[in-house]
Formats: structure tokens, C-alpha cells, sequence
């Protein structure tokens, strides 16, 4: 689309467009997620190599959204709630890639878990918890859409509950490596799984707290739990 | 500083005065790193307790660094490359902030490995990837400094080595658990050290992909080390 023709389009159908981009990014990458998994647990070469090679359309869409939002700052000079909004996709879209780039990283170890003994999790761990995060993920994307703040403290709690769950696989897979040196190689494979849904989770929570920066104005990525509470509840 | 003061101050003030604040942003993340490893390598818990304590500075200046450029964004409607460095501005603080978080999961590690014997890698790949990801994230400021791409290039061949540097320790790391299972629980903290400087140094290289897109306009971020080359040569 040449630049004359966003001129001519309103503003709000810009803000519209560049949202609906966000979102469509959003769709994809939790898929990436899904389909990661789902090669891991299917030892599926295949699936595992579509999620490395889908990962150009994240990236492609990270750096269009960015673009988008650029030119809608020099061209519209929003202000107040717009400008706000405008921030938070280019800070929203980050996340996103980075989370495009965990599911790329859950795929590669497929790869080096092939060639090895199935251990004895049989990723029951990792199915927890890529359950958990695939869920705040989408709760979080949830929050953005309908501009749901008290969802997005949600999706924040929720995380403490994946940070728990992977420290307690971690002591798990310990034990699993002292018992068995054999297993080691695949069990630090699964430990960079269990990482990388992690850090997804944390992307989760960093695009919850942009719903929150969204609706109340203030910048909630230092604050504590209960600090938010008493925020959402004043 | 009230609002009206920074409206009467001249425009290029403004922009240096937030250039400045990230700067000292990043002798910060510098600082936190440094601390971080010398608390590891002396078992220093004093040092360790210091880099988690003052990482709340560090997201400090995050957040005003973004407040600034907010209100940079909304008063004076900057155009073309000042835009640019006003994006670029609250994207490098943001990795700069995840810098912080980097140094202080390496200094919580500390606690872990304290109670733990030294196991016998004696940290060598740990300060050796410590040194190399440090002197990274001091050349991307530098490059973000004087604009100068070529340089900011030099920090992204750079990582190719570090990841390199990553990979090989990790394999000692697994030969080492294999052989003594009384280690493992210390080899764990030290491989989580090691990600965590793998991650500065993924933080580095975004930062000098904003010094390539400052000079040149160009996303970069998804460019192969071919194509990065061919443009800097253009």
C-alpha cells in the first residue's frame, strides 16, 4: 500500500489495521507453540522443520507491524490513549517474535531428542506447562482485544503458577540425570524446552502488563502483585 | 523536571538528554554484569545480594527512559531519523533492562553455588563468555555512540563466536555431569550462568541492529550475516 493511500484512509482504520496485524501475529504464534510441542511429543521431523521454516512469517510480520506503527507516528502524530496504543503494539510485537523464536528453539531440540531413549517424563511436564503458557498467551491476547486489565492480572498470577511448576521439573529432571547418566543428554534437551516455555510465560506476562499500561496509563513492569491488586482494585 | 520546562528547552537538548539517560542506563547493565560474575568467581554474597538490589535502578531508568520518550513522541512530533532514534531509544533500554535480569539470575545463582563444592571447571568458560559478552554489550554502546554501523556489525559476528563458545561449554558442562553425579546440581546453576550470557549477548547484538537501523533506516533484524555485510558495503 503506497503512502498516500494510508493518508487518505482515517486514522482509526490505521489503529484498526495495524491491531488486527498484532493480532494475526498473535494467531501465529501460538500455533508456533502448539505445533512445537506436538513435534515433540510426536518426534515429528517434519512438523518440528515447518515450525523452523514458518518462523520468516513472524519475523515478516514483526518488522511490517513496526513499520506500520512508525509511519502512523510521523504521519498521524497521535497523542494521549493513540500514542499509547501505538507503543504497545511495537512493544507487543517484540514479544511475539521472541516468542516465535522460543517455539524455534523447542523445535530444534526434537532434532537431538529423536536420537535418543524416550525418557522416562515422557514430557509430562512439558505438556503441563506448554499448556499453561499456551493459555496465557491467548488469555493475554484475549485481554489486549477486549482492553481487559483484571484479565491481564490474571495472566500475571497465572505465571507464578508456571514459575513454580518449573522449578519443581527442574529438581525432577536433577534426579532423573543422577539416577541415570545415560539420560542426561536428552534431559538437558527437555530442561531448554521447559526454558523456553517459560520465557514464554514471561512474554505472556509482558504483554498483559502493556494491556494494563493500555487502560490505566501507568507503567506496570516493576511492580509487585500486590501493588497491581491495589492498582485494579482503586 | 515539569512538563513545561522540557517544552522550553530546545528539541536537540531534549534528544541528547535521553541518549544521555540510556547511556548511563547501559554503564549500569555493564556495571550489574561485572559485579554479577566477580560475585560468582570470589563466592561473594555481599556483591551478590548488591547486583539484585540494584536492578530496581536499573527499571527505573527503563521506565523514565520510555516516559521521556513518550512524551518526546506526543510534544514534539519528531520526524524521519528523529523518530527513529526516539524508537530506537526505548528499544535498546528495553534490552538493557533484560541485561539487568540477565545479571541478576546469574547473582541468585551465587546463593546456590556457594553451598555447593567449586566443581572443576573452576568457571573458565563462564569468565572467558563473561569477558566476551561484556566487551560486546561496551562495543554496541560505543557503536549506538558515534552511529557507526561497521562497528555495530563487528558485535554481531561477534555473538556468531559466543554461541560457538556456548555450545562447547555446554558438551564439557555434560561430560562433567556424567562422570560425578555429585555435581550436577552445580553444573546446573553453572549452565543457567552460561545462558544468561549467551542472553546478554543476544542483547547486545539487538542493540547494535538499532545502531545498523539509526544509520542506515534499514530493519535489520532478520537479516543473515550475508546480507548485513552487503548492505554495510552498499
Amino acid at each position: 500500500m503506497a503512502n498516500h493511500e494510508h493518508i487518505s484512509g482515517s486514522f482509526a482504520d490505521e489503529l484498526e489495521g495495524v491491531k488486527n496485524k498484532l493480532l494475526e501475529m498473535g494467531g501465529l504464534a501460538e500455533q508456533q507453540i502448539k505445533m512445537a510441542i506436538e513435534a515433540l511429543n510426536n518426534d515429528d521431523k517434519d512438523v518440528s522443520k515447518e515450525v523452523i521454516s514458518r518462523d520468516d512469517l513472524v519475523n515478516e510480520l514483526e518488522v511490517n507491524i513496526d513499520e506500520e506503527a512508525s509511519r502512523i507516528m510521523a504521519l498521524r502524530q497521535p497523542a494521549a490513549s493513540d500514542l499509547r496504543l501505538v507503543i504497545s503494539v511495537t512493544k507487543i510485537s517484540t514479544d511475539l517474535e521472541r516468542i516465535g523464536d522460543e517455539a524455534v528453539k523447542i523445535a530444534r531440540q526434537v532434532k537431538i531428542l529423536r536420537q535418543e531413549p524416550r525418557s522416562r517424563t515422557n514430557y509430562a511436564e512439558i505438556k503441563m506447562i506448554g499448556e499453561r503458557v499456551s493459555n496465557m498467551l491467548r488469555a493475554a491476547l484475549d485481554a489486549f482485544t477486549r482492553l481487559d486489565p483484571q484479565a491481564a492480572l490474571g495472566v500475571k498470577i497465572e505465571d507464578k503458577h508456571v514459575d513454580d511448576d518449573f522449578a519443581a521439573a527442574l529438581d525432577n529432571m536433577r534426579v532423573l540425570m543422577a539416577e541415570d547418566a545415560s539420560v542426561i543428554k536428552s534431559i538437558l534437551c527437555e530442561i531448554w524446552v521447559l526454558k523456553a516455555l517459560e520465557r514464554i510465560g514471561d512474554h505472556a506476562c509482558n504483554i498483559a502488563e502493556q494491556v494494563i499500561f493500555l487502560d490505566k496509563g501507568i507503567d506496570v513492569r516493576h511492580f509487585s502483585s500486590a501493588e497491581l491488586r491495589d492498582l485494579l482494585a482503586s
